[in-house]
């Protein structure tokens, strides 16, 4: 949810104390239009914003269509001085959702190349601010959220198995975690993968290995009926298909939504 | 001014109601390490995370240092808990906000191939709700700030001009700003760049020319002492020492903000 | 986690404009004790607004310990000012969020009669507001949070069997949730039990069905493997350990939440 | 008064980053239905929560109207998506607060077996940040607010007393209050009746006394003119009435909004 | 209470998002010093600002008390961005605040020429976001702050009497009016005095009378004990006396609040 | 921007928890009156308290209109408690913002007897919460908002100067300052006049000069062209216009905020 509490501290820092340029009198129309390729997102928090100040959206496309250069994504109507205030807001929430809608929907474009059902998803490494705007334009580009918080899947890490060995640590928070939520255990080596399947892991994240060693623990895997294989740590649009090859069913990349560049995106306003 | 209130909402929106993760005993220590080489910034967002949740931080990188692989950036010391509960809020914005001192880093130094003096600067299209870190981010990396908002200088605008005309439109808001506000009087041809600075211009915009027209309008302004040039619109890493070479006083450079990746770092804690 | 905001809220809420019997000069001690037996939560939350006036807590029992008449829960010292002020606000959290403890664990001990691993889960039936330190109150009672938000677990409704059918809903669903999130559906029948597991349900959730329907509903999901049993509609106290016996997973009652009466609990201080 | 800030963040808190069951096309009606008999409150709550999402509140009965099984409490309409969303919150509110409400009118209901101007009162004992609703149905039940705040009455207590006397505490307090503050005086004791009225006081809160010290209370206060005798202290629905019995002006009983179980009540839905 | 919530939005305000000239390296101390003589209030406040933002106030006068030029109100040591950056901040909140209280200083003084007890009160005329702030400061000059807000007490205005008739209104809020709660019922015509006074009201405000029939209400309202008579509408510094010296019980004065000019205030530091 | 957070702020502050008084049947109108002339400001805050709670503002004046006694500022209709919850907010705020307009307007007629075109110019002495309504009352009146926040033009103050020399403070500042920003340099004595203008000041304050003083600062200042004069430091509107008829560019004047006293409204109501 994009919140109006939200929207006004985001027009709030835009605006300052006193604006003289605009106040523009008169009616105006305006159009999001895109200046490159790409998955488009974010567009509901546009509108929002618009409809924040009192404009009205007439039109708006779907969170996932794919656009060409010149394609409308939003349209616009109302005073001049509220569709040019929620402008520059607007713009930057739908550019910088569509960026990440875009890369998301090239990894997976990668990925399928290899797969035809391994999910592409993000990771927690979001925006402070922005979680579900990011995580949301991850699906629109065809990706997975991934975990939305840290109370929405336990993930066992090193430092928990570091503390309380593999099967203690899984077995620590079977115990603590609600029937509702999964396990996802980190293992750093093969020889880790049936420990993790075993103690009860419902997904068995396999960091930084390479597709290899990767390949060698999703065949491990095949005998947990129902524990997932996710590779995770360091792979790029470069490497997504190669690990899309050896059969895992979650790659997780962080890139997707800290490192996408904003789409490129233009608003036109016409007077009346 | 990252404030108490942000950092709130940040932690709330990653830990969800009931984390059982975050729930280890003892103390420990943490540090934030460089996985690549890069500019610093937001360390000063990062420790008030930390701070926030009670953790000390011992040790922080000033903004605008340069760092190279396995440097350390910050150092944090506290209970295991607090330390864990910050951590990735706190490499979020680091990384990010870092992310953008080193681009906006190396936008400097090929402007200084051809410039000693040329300003790089960020423009408004900043993530919503990060604008300070960001610009201060900008800073850090050796950019210029440009207008923090909407309040803070007046740009004179292609739909304004449409309205009012040039000179209309420069004396309409040259009455309306205050004494301590500049005029930015965006212009689209090279026969503009004299109108706007007899109009009163502080700094003429050139908006989506090339070097050689850039290169014309800066010598037109040359007989107006004070008035600056501002070169604008498509300006990348590899362009950006074309404009520099033809005496332009600013860049600006909306990529520097909606388009850098993240800085690749890592958070090592050690239990005791 | 409880945050410096809502404290600010609740003590804004309970102090006014100009509170002048608060001015009490010297300092104080003070303690929180049981005037009946139950089971303590909400403790963190009460020292967290007691420490955020500036008073401080030397002593605190656990979440989930039990305690009998006259216990000491947790004991403060400061102002007499400080700890006046906070007074009501933590005694309120702490009391309502005991209660909710105690009722929750005698649940637990109800069906403890007739299972030894059956979970006593919490519904969303909570107060606006307190989501958190509700469900928190739940796990300290021995009870499972259940789904914390909308966005933890996908449950799939009658309205939205209505509308798909009972094995496109679950389709529709399991196609558009995350790989970290499970699936729970609701059936009416004990004919659905099976589709719902076939679908792939990770949970069923048998609603307001009789113990006699549970146990049959239990039987048929015997072969499947993983997929666990929820009963849930109208269960008391009364009724629960009926249907901890025909062997469900998971019993699930709003009333943990909704209609827990508060725990008796006193706030004694000794001016010095 | 509910404010948008309150439901935002209410919603917020139940929906989280990213849900994907309320994503259903159309249009719905939907109703608000009693089941159990009981008092209705909260309703302007629950319809401000669905006016906030987008949706039509058609028809809404009055805070204090007696429902029973199967009466129709709230009608609403709208995208199926806003009632959808809406309506977890909306419920939790209306029962709590009708659960209250409810509560109470069986308190007045009792204390009318023996007096018919007796005013049952609430406390300062309420939900933290729902100080307005629950006292709003104190008073759609029938019964009286009492204190809302700090500042709006002066109690003076047993610790005041302790430290100044009660005539001085009384004095003291006189001095520092507003002309349009009341004071209320705790006493423990019948021998400190007649002074606490005889130092200011304009009403006499007779704490833990049984049924016949009130009544010796009550005799002693009727020669001050205007003094009021409030009852006060583990007051239950068996004894309000030997309360009422012995002419105090205002019996208070925390349970009304700290232990009042929630009113069942059920949210209909209905696709077209 | 002053929240940091408040303090945050206050400094946000006042900084923007990138001040240069504040980053002042070393410590310094800092002090208010009176420019003009008057009676201090707002020092909480200012000393909150600084405690916010890490100095330490290491000295402070109390509310209401009388200051000379040169005097010093509060001392603060820290380091020196730190201090200046609370300043604006802090002198803006003690000066206006001690202006309210020197303004209500003086017409107490004008008004104890007349009458030893009667109160001079402040009204809801107040600046939004700072009602506690005002009404402090009255209290700290002297007066008394009137009701708090519209739950503190009843008013029965010209427009309820016009639809209700005045005995009819007051009955009416008298039934909805908690015990705890006082009536202020506004009359225009001396006639009306003894009405209001039968009728039940607490107290009568003799709104926009002149001082003889001012005298003629007071006379009136002497054969009802307890009743308060009190004047408002239009009363100045030049009048307050006369009103005071006919007998009322209370004088309120918007022009406490709303009209009153800062006190001169000058905050000096010193680098070491 | 006056945004809905803060008019929910401020209603709240207002209405409390429970307010009985408001909860009349029917439509009404309502209309703003002035008791006073003078200039107004601030009734674009006003209809917004008045939108926000549903009532419909049917008229209003612009910022800036100057009103004789009797005039009509703005009309609303709409539901009598709604009309009647906002008014006592939206006047609070149109009177007070009004009253700086009025005294600002006062401040430029005296101006204008000695000068056409000399700025009178706001401090950042405002009340906290309020900065940007005050300003545009300000420029309502006819003067100037001067710097809206410390991020909007750099001051160098004394201590700066202190601390690293005049020449060296400008430098350092100017380095550290963005092209988009002016620098404001604080000089105590003429012979610092030209000083600051040579060391690259934008606008050059005399601190505390007499006119004499002033006079001859300016006409140091004539031969740096574009560098302004500001003249600041217990200027009055009794001296304002011997300021002005030295010659300087703008006068600074922190009464316009602090100590303007309201323009008294009166708010008439009409039931139907």
């Amino acid at each position: 949810m994009i919140t109006d509490a939200q929207i006004e501290r985001w027009l709030r820092e835009d605006v300052g104390h006193h604006d003289v340029t605009n106040q523009v009198p008169g009616e105006t129309t305006g159009e999001l239009v895109a200046k490159e390729a790409g998955t488009v997102a974010g567009l509901e928090a546009a509108a929002a914003v618009f409809a924040f100040i009192g404009a009205t959206v007439t039109d708006r496309l779907e969170a996932g269509t794919r656009v060409d250069t010149g394609d409308e994504l939003l349209a616009v109507e109302g005073e001049a001085r509220d569709v040019l205030r929620g402008e520059r807001v607007a713009v930057n929430l739908a550019g910088h959702a569509s960026g990440i809608a875009t890369r998301t929907n090239r990894a997976v474009a990668e990925a399928r190349t290899e797969s035809d059902d391994v999910r592409i998803a993000a990771t927690r490494k979001t925006t402070p601010g922005l979680r579900g705007l990011e995580k949301r334009a991850v699906v629109a580009g065809g990706g997975d959220t991934h975990r939305l918080d840290l109370s929405h899947m336990v993930m066992v890490k090193d430092n928990h198995i570091a503390e309380m060995g593999l099967e203690g640590a899984v077995e620590h928070f079977r115990e603590r975690a609600s029937f509702a939520t999964k396990l996802d255990v980190e293992v750093e080596t093969v020889e880790d993968v049936p420990r993790a399947a075993e103690a009860g892991a419902d997904i068995v994240l396999l960091d930084n290995m390479s597709p290899a060693e990767t390949r060698e623990a999703v065949s491990l895997l095949a005998e947990y009926e129902g524990v997932l294989a996710e590779a995770s740590g360091g792979i790029t649009l470069e490497t997504v298909a190669d690990y899309a090859a050896v059969g895992v069913d979650v790659i997780s990349m962080g890139s997707l939504t800290h490192s996408a560049p904003s789409l490129d995106l233009s608003f036109r306003t016409a007077s009346d």
